[in-house]
């Protein structure tokens, strides 16, 4: 048996226990055929029901209007970086991009590339500790795009801007764990291993009319249009990260769906952010009002260590943590300390474990 | 338990069972952290050293030089039909290739977007029944495009034309099966799911020196210049699929390797074609000198079976095959009958029960 660990991993991240079962299980047979769901044709009925399954569950969950496609495509989020514009944005178009992290920013360069491309506003110079809500969009724009969490920095859009057109976003990292309507947007994107599945699958969510708009040629794999009448079948898709996609989407419509994940994921932040704000070693990196309930980072309070002392204490803390099943708490480079993940996935026990841990943390250096 | 299942599909398709419970186990647990490996951030040290593994073992099984490098990508090869062009042929300049099957037409057609596309030749007329060896490559053409193995019609290129420059080969359905020398290529690309893994990961293997020569931008994701320092960890990689490779190619290594492989396979497909030059039901339907070793296409004999009843008997031999616990063997539409692909991972005994359920239809039918 394995020992119990609380994973707080930025991505690739925890995923419910029930849904790693199923996924091992399929692996040595799948459907009852006696052939694992790792050497199984896409041809077959059974992924063919999978993947369509996989579809009817997504669109229910965050109720995907029908003037919506899903399709399911390898490559990354980062991938979409470039196929976003190659079939969005015209070669004499311009498209408004908001910088609010490194991804943000990665999405951007990319997209100049193919068009045009305003800086609407950005918080690098603050290292992306809030999200700009001030800024005015570029009239005549084709959209507007979002990184709608940031997962480095833990700030999240809370009430995404009214885009002049229709607004892109970059859900990867906080995809199903609140309501969003769906209509307010043209195309949603999102990589799947950190709220949805394991690496190797990335959903676009597209409203039919945004697309058919450039004069470019597009090569067949990176076209949208290719992938839509096909339903993700016009070659081999990510099949197993589609399954664990299924059976992740199947657990949290076992429990409540998005409106319950919401609302645990507020309770599981709120505990942490309580600690934080009131702790005398700890405290938050993020703008109170821009809080993430997914990404967390947090820091040694400057006034509590010695400048000299932070890095001996970091390591003791992740020593400490680690001793306790709380593992992958280090913090982002460009940030710094920790960073706990607390995915959909995560159990309200492993963040209580972790402010826990904290306090005893605390308790030991400062006494 | 599962039943004895051999199945024949041709991708995703049969891989080693040794492979696929390492890989089911790694789920619950990888390298004994507590956490399953859908879960592991690939940033850190077990999934880097597991990916530096693979990519050892694949160097040392193919005998891949020190001036290639090799990247695990996501979109499959129907994704290199578009980058290879992308990243290697100027718009000026013109590269030849050779139509030996649905595959084949698909890379260059893809390839006229990026440059001049030369068909030195095409089996097309002939449903792709062989392989068409003669032909004129054009003076100055960047290199000359093969698709090795032709999953569809079960034809392989036994002996690879000598390039003017270099060769680019799409070995997707027989890499790992025969011993090649990679020298003779500039870029060797292949989906992972037939010989090597399941769907979601591509292997390419680069010639430093074919890079870096095209004028026009390639957006981020697209080029191999990004992929290769960062030894594919640019953005989250295919974990996954590139672990199922890494248990695939352990196997492989444990069980001869290369040569090895070689001498099963060409034993497995020698007992199947044997039986079709022998029988008075079935035959082969590609030119012998030209026959795969890994997917063998087969139909009913015209003057064995009346046409009016052809449909009906493949139904009838379908259902007896997989009554024995053979799967998968119905054909690629465009050549009707049946298929029997045989990678690697299909041990003799399949075929050995293969060929004796053929014998006892044949005599239920024919007497």
């Amino acid at each position: 048996m394995s020992k119990l660990v609380y994973n707080f991993s930025a991505g690739p991240s925890v995923l419910p226990k029930q849904a790693t079962k199923e996924a091992a299980d399929a692996i040595i047979d799948f459907a009852n055929t006696g052939i694992g769901i790792l050497e199984m044709s896409h041809r077959t009925k059974p992924i063919e029901s999978m993947v369509a399954d996989t579809d009817s569950m997504l669109r229910a969950l965050m109720g995907i209007p029908e003037n919506y496609d899903i399709v399911f495509l390898g490559g990354g989020a980062s991938l979409q970086f470039c196929m976003v514009p190659m079939n969005l944005l015209d070669q004499n178009a311009s498209a408004d991009y908001t910088d609010t992290g490194v991804w943000a920013s990665k999405a951007l360069k990319e997209a100049k590339q193919f068009g045009t491309v305003n800086v609407v506003c950005s918080s690098k110079a603050e290292t992306y500790n809030h999200i700009p809500k001030q800024f005015n969009q570029t009239p005549g724009a084709t959209y507007l795009h979002v990184t709608s969490n940031n997962t480095i920095y833990g700030t999240q859009w809370k009430q995404f801007p009214k885009a002049n057109t229709y607004l892109v976003a970059d859900m990867s990292s906080d995809i199903l764990s609140r309501q969003v309507n769906v209509s307010d947007f043209g195309l949603i994107y999102a990589g799947a291993q950190k709220n949805m599945s394991c690496a190797g699958v990335t959903v676009a969510i597209i409203r039919k009319d945004v697309l058919g708009k450039v004069s470019r040629t597009i090569p067949t794999m990176l076209n949208y249009a290719t992938h839509i009448p096909e339903k993700s079948m016009f070659n081999t898709p990510p099949v197993f990260a589609i399954y664990v996609m299924n059976r992740t989407l199947s657990w949290l419509k076992q429990n409540g769906g998005v409106p319950e994940m919401e609302k645990t994921n507020n309770k599981k932040s709120d505990l942490l952010y309580n600690v934080l704000d009131n702790s005398k070693l700890f405290t938050g990196t993020a703008a109170k009002e821009d809080r993430s309930t997914m990404n967390i980072p947090f820091v040694f309070k400057k006034d509590a260590v010695a400048a000299e002392k932070v890095e001996g204490f970091e390591k003791e803390f992740l020593a400490f943590t680690k001793e306790q099943g709380l593992d992958q708490l280090k913090g982002h480079r460009s940030v710094g300390g920790f960073r706990a993940s607390i995915y959909n996935a995560m159990p309200i026990e492993g963040v209580e474990a972790l402010v826990k841990t904290m306090a005893a943390f605390e308790k030991k250096i400062l006494g």
